[in-house]
């Protein structure tokens, strides 16, 4: 106990906050035995691990659907399922304002209101708010922005997104952080020094033992930042550490050189959650620097746009070259819609505004990518993660942007 | 033989219609084993029978979700066949112009296509074609109308419907009718007289042995027409008949009476098919008074307006009054939807205008009128349909059109 103390004040003195209430017991370097992570095989810094979480444990590396407001669009919880999905996320910024995080509450959670067994995460708010440039304010408490919804007022700061989330109930939660514009290097600093103290006042303010809090990693593209904040970030103890403010606009090379830095600097016995991202080939190159979880709206948005992720390229059924073809959408695949559907059937439906087109085209692309990383997950297990890498990223090139 | 072709004379006669080329020998009177009908139960003019199709045995009564575009709207067929469905019913003249029965024909027809591997059924594409006000043209010979899509003049006869209809494949095809104006009485017996000599070119025009071809009994709300109308379209030999121009505009009264005319001048060995409805009130009076087979867009159509069938009447889950309402929306109901969520969470996604909100309200509201039917086939069967027909109607009055 005298330990914990005297760490918390070490803490306190980098993170340059004032103490202003008691501290709660349950923070700082506790990890309720529920959140262990277990390290089964590692390939180069590919990792495959087990997660354990109080709605199941999580087999790592993992690709996340996003289920923004209580529901991965377009699918059913027994779709989601049956895509393969494991984990789902939901957020925070979201529910708050509708339908409310007291309602999820009192509904006996997220999990129980959208019927979603499984493992979950909310994200801390903090990326949706400060993505509402122009109607929002930051100061050292925390940030005032308006609801894209009704333009009502709103507070949201380190202790506000905790208690929002406890309210939500996920078996995985963030502590509210700052995210800058990649290219404004000397805010960055300002915004990775604030996520530092957000982040302690976040644990702080944590009172549920069965979620796991994560601290998030900022510091934009400069490795020096990245590796001062992995330090920082992972001196807290959490039971994660995620990784933010990426892919927010820098090159493919600036991504990887930020986890090429954090990673190692990170502790092995901890999940790694790499925000927002994203196409096939950032969870290749992603697992493949050490990233165990990985969540992104990429597949059912561009679903709802049409897009399918294939070998081929990325293609859009809107377009008359389907018009009579029978194949799937990808040949290889096992999911429902290519098991059932050929590219016409999808494309009548795109352009006949029939809505399973996008239920069928979400089917498809989040099946492909939570596929996409089992399959590396069993790769390192087996070890033979760095040879299948070529493979993968000359399948799914052409994935990243365009459409076919 | 030679009895054949008598008969056909007369038929001719009394449809006072010319030949124009040489008959077909798959027409008139010869219904293939693989359309028997077997009636198993009656009691009152309720009927409980099987009719049996090239893609299962129908047990009747049956209500059938409409697939207008080849999909019954967002849901999958797997969804579709969980709901409990066993009958999907298709539109002609939605898929004549777009993808298209040629394209639909080359992919292996509507079955394939859409991949529903039950029993299908085609409308002819009279009721939409007359839906057209302002834009169509009737003469002797068909209807030239233009597209709802991109305005282009199209024309349809029996004989072009027959042939679009064989492309498209269903199980269950409709001769070509004319609807007329319920209203119009002087036009109503023109129409019906149309109508009976579109019957016998559309049984004349058929080429395919594996689809029933249903002749449609019209003439308004007049008993005497709709008597006459059911024994001409019976006299054609078809394997099943249908009760077209009703719930177009009628009272409830009116629909019973021509119920009650028209079926009892059909034959019992064919099934009745009262085509477009309807609410849980009609299918219960329409059982009752010896109808077999439903189709209606109302439970998907009201899906997508937010309601709900329910014994508390008709909800609209988007009120207010269900923002906290912990109960499914019918707490005797086994579907999916009311199996694991509760009000407040589908008026959560109405209110977030979330797609997955159509998706549960169709399911339960297919669900609903499916199992319905269901349980007075059984009641059929077991001899207990008049004593529950009270608590029936009791159930689902305030279903028929208001919402709470």
């Amino acid at each position: 106990m005298f330990f914990k103390f005297a760490f918390i004040r070490v803490i306190r003195q980098l993170a340059n906050i004032r103490v202003k209430k008691p501290l709660p017991l349950c923070t700082f370097g506790i990890i309720s035995p529920m959140f262990e992570y277990t390290l089964h095989s590692t390939q180069g810094r590919a990792r495959a691990g087990t997660f354990n979480t109080p709605h199941g444990a999580l087999e790592t590396p993992v690709f996340a659907p996003v289920g923004t407001q209580a529901t991965v669009k377009t699918l059913t919880p027994a779709q989601v399922k049956d895509v393969g999905a494991s984990l789902v996320l939901s957020n925070t910024y979201h529910l708050y304002l509708r339908p409310g995080d007291e309602l999820v509450r009192d509904f006996g959670g997220l999990h129980n209101f959208m019927q979603w067994d499984g493992p979950m995460l909310t994200d801390s708010g903090g990326f949706q708010v400060f993505s509402l440039s122009g109607t929002r304010k930051v100061d050292e408490e925390g940030v005032t922005f308006r609801s894209h919804i009704d333009g009502s007022k709103h507070r949201f700061t380190p202790e506000k997104s905790i208690a929002i989330q406890e309210n939500l109930g996920a078996d995985i939660i963030m502590a509210f952080d700052e995210c800058a514009d990649p290219n404004d290097e000397a805010y960055i600093v300002k915004a990775m020094e604030r996520t530092h103290r957000w982040a302690v006042r976040s644990v702080e303010a944590q009172t549920r033992s069965d979620q796991a809090l994560f601290g998030i990693v900022q510091g934009g593209v400069n490795p020096d930042l990245r590796l001062e904040s992995a330090k920082f970030i992972a001196s807290l103890g959490t039971p994660g550490i995620a990784i933010g403010g990426l892919s927010v606009g820098e090159t493919k090379k600036q991504m990887h050189d930020v986890l090429d830095v954090v990673n190692p600097a990170l502790p092995e016995d901890k999940p790694r959650y790499l925000m927002g991202v994203g196409t096939p080939e950032d969870l290749i190159e992603g697992v493949r620097r050490g990233v165990d979880i990985f969540d992104c709206v990429l597949p059912t948005r561009l679903a709802r746009h049409h897009a399918a992720f294939s070998p081929e390229g990325r293609l859009n059924l809107k377009n008359a070259t389907f018009k009579r073809d029978e194949r799937p959408v990808d040949e290889s695949c096992t999911c429902y819609t290519c098991q059932n559907f050929t590219r016409a059937y999808i494309r009548h439906l795109v352009v006949a505004k029939e809505l399973l087109a996008g239920t069928l085209l979400s089917i498809h692309n989040l099946h492909a990518l939570i596929h996409l990383v089992k399959d590396m997950r069993v790769a390192v297990l087996d070890g033979t993660f760095e040879e299948q890498v070529p493979a993968w990223l000359d399948r799914w090139a052409g994935n990243a942007s365009k459409n076919r």
